[in-house]
């Protein structure tokens, strides 16, 4: 494998064993497992899961949606509010596929009702802590305006409520990530119970992949949708929800200037390649990205105060130990674990796997 | 112009009255123009240069510097520390075209011995306080073991010594720019003397957008390199270099959904939209945009504490008065001023003018 400029490199092996785990997780537990393809954005990535009995994906935007319909998946959740903007490519989709849109608001049920020209799926999206979208679980009251909203449209199938504990990503112990998956749990189960007689087939989807990780209870929950597992990173290590070794990517970048004052080595390798993501470093410091070297043949992994510091456009700055610097040489390799390899797969738009084949993505915007 | 999704917007009269005034300013000052490519990375914003005369540019890699040596610019410095994995790419360029690259150290200079088959131009790469590559400039052996190495090959040619005071990005004031350009011209100009008996035809190269736009003391440089300037962004108003009305691009982004309960406001446009700088705001939390909505046909910049508040992969926040959460409706398309304007282009890919026009960028990584 020849690394010329900043590269995604993908373990295939890791990131099909990730695969692999979360969908007999998802079998033991007898749920759907209906995974966020927005992490990797790829057909071959997506052929991995289908290999494994996938049937179920979710989306983040209509065009990513049209990007995997039309390599078959046919049954799909397009997980953001829904745009209104974007009604006539949701209604291209809508002849061959099973559609799902998220809605937490009246508005836009209204604004469908002229537009739709075939049938839907439509999950209420339920804030349990995040704060991002959503209502909150004991909002009955707006909850009820959008399901009568819906029901004067037979075009529109209320199929239940999602949601997305987003706030299990700044959780600092898997012991605080299953206290908000319990706080969820028991939101979602109480909204499940008030509705279920008027919607005997209800369904309660959840979806992070701390939550996902780290805990077996998934009382009351039929569909499970996390995406970043795929490919772990170093947020999901922080929290506890994945080993070191559970990480599939890697950015290869080249070593293009060594600062011998500072113990600082300048990478080819940027915010453009990275994105700018960053946990903060045990110094309280910002860290952007763990480093691994390769020394006398052998892969070692620097401690966390040996990391990627700095990120500007196209430089990465990594500081180390004196030892640690004269192990590094001009033109040498180091691989750089990322922070949130959703964003940094994003901004490359391309992997390379360990075994050396190419994998493409799609650019959705 | 009909908005769907996330749109990168330029104002192509602000951003060619920005590129005027650059060009107006280097011909006062009787200095060389070599605009920094990487911020636009456009075939098109390309020739708005080229229709006023400019004929040198700067790039960030091998391969944007092939991107634009093809479109008829043929005298390119490659503003990174040279990555000696791309020789052959750079070889491929030395044909038909002038091209200098960056070095700070000797490695480099003996790898290109071997490697090199055309002619190129060498600048030397001093730090003076930004310290992320390139040598101080009082490191005379340093630099004197570089010229030693490159004296060697005749296919070398020293051009000079250049410098980046990305140090101007953070200051704090007009004022504290000044002091940084000056500090820089300082040392440069004590180089220039240092060299310029050994070196009689000698440049001196600085580039930072701060400077280039606030500062009128160029002594002793030859050429200026700012690429920031051709839209400028939040960072570049916080420091002083530009009004808000020099801004040339925002993003425009559909509202997705609203939240009462805290009067903030869903778009859709995210990280993978406006990538993750920000800047410190006024009550010391972080600033990912300024808000422009247009109420009764009126458009209004919001205060600095009605901002884009938090970015997730697709979604953004915007904290908003309860005043401005009235104004602001669903579906509407608010415009978003980024905070670092080369990283958003960077990963929209495209701008769309206010014209209408479709402008392609290149991906360069």
């Amino acid at each position: 494998m020849k690394i010329v400029r900043p590269t995604l490199v993908l373990n295939k092996t890791v990131c099909q064993q990730n695969i692999e785990l979360m969908v007999e997780k998802a079998k033991r537990h007898h749920l759907r497992f209906r995974p966020h393809f927005k992490t990797h954005q790829s057909l071959e990535i997506g052929h991995w899961f289908r290999n494994l009995g996938v049937k179920h994906i979710t989306v983040s935007s209509v065009s990513m949606a049209a990007f995997f319909a039309k390599d078959g998946w046919n049954d799909i959740t397009i997980a953001m509010p829904f745009n209104i903007h974007e009604t006539e490519g949701l209604n291209e989709l809508l002849t061959d596929n099973n559609i799902n849109i998220i809605v937490d608001n009246t508005l836009t049920i209204e604004h469908l009702k002229e537009k739709l020209t075939g049938e839907i799926g439509l999950f209420i999206k339920i804030s349990t802590g995040y704060n991002r979208s959503g209502i909150s679980s004991i909002s009955h009251n707006r909850i009820d305006s959008i399901l009568e909203a819906a029901e004067k449209n037979k075009k529109i199938s209320f199929k239940g409520f999602i949601t997305h504990s987003g706030h299990t990503y700044s959780a600092g112990s898997r012991n605080e990530v299953q206290n908000i998956q319990f706080d969820t749990l028991q939101k979602m189960d109480q909204l499940k119970k008030t509705y279920l007689k008027r919607y005997p087939n209800l369904e309660i989807s959840i979806g992070d992949t701390p939550s996902c990780s780290i805990t077996e209870n998934f009382r009351g929950v039929d569909e499970i949708r996390p995406g970043n597992f795929v490919f772990y990173d170093l947020v999901q290590h922080s929290i506890g929800a994945c080993n070191i070794d559970d990480i599939a990517v890697r950015m290869h970048c080249p070593v293009v200037s060594k600062q011998p004052a500072r113990n600082e080595i300048i990478v080819y390798g940027g915010a453009i390649h990275f994105s700018k993501d960053w946990l903060q470093n045990i110094d309280g410091k910002p860290l952007y990205g763990r480093i691994i070297i390769t020394h006398n043949n052998e892969r070692i992994l620097l401690g966390p105060l040996s990391c990627l510091i700095s990120l500007s456009q196209e430089h990465g700055i990594l500081k180390v130990t004196s030892k640690e610097f004269k192990q590094i040489n001009m033109g040498d390799i180091v691989e750089i674990i990322p922070v949130h390899s959703c964003l940094t797969a994003q901004s490359m738009g391309k992997y390379l796997t360990t075994k050396g084949e190419e994998i493409e993505m799609m650019k959705c915007y």
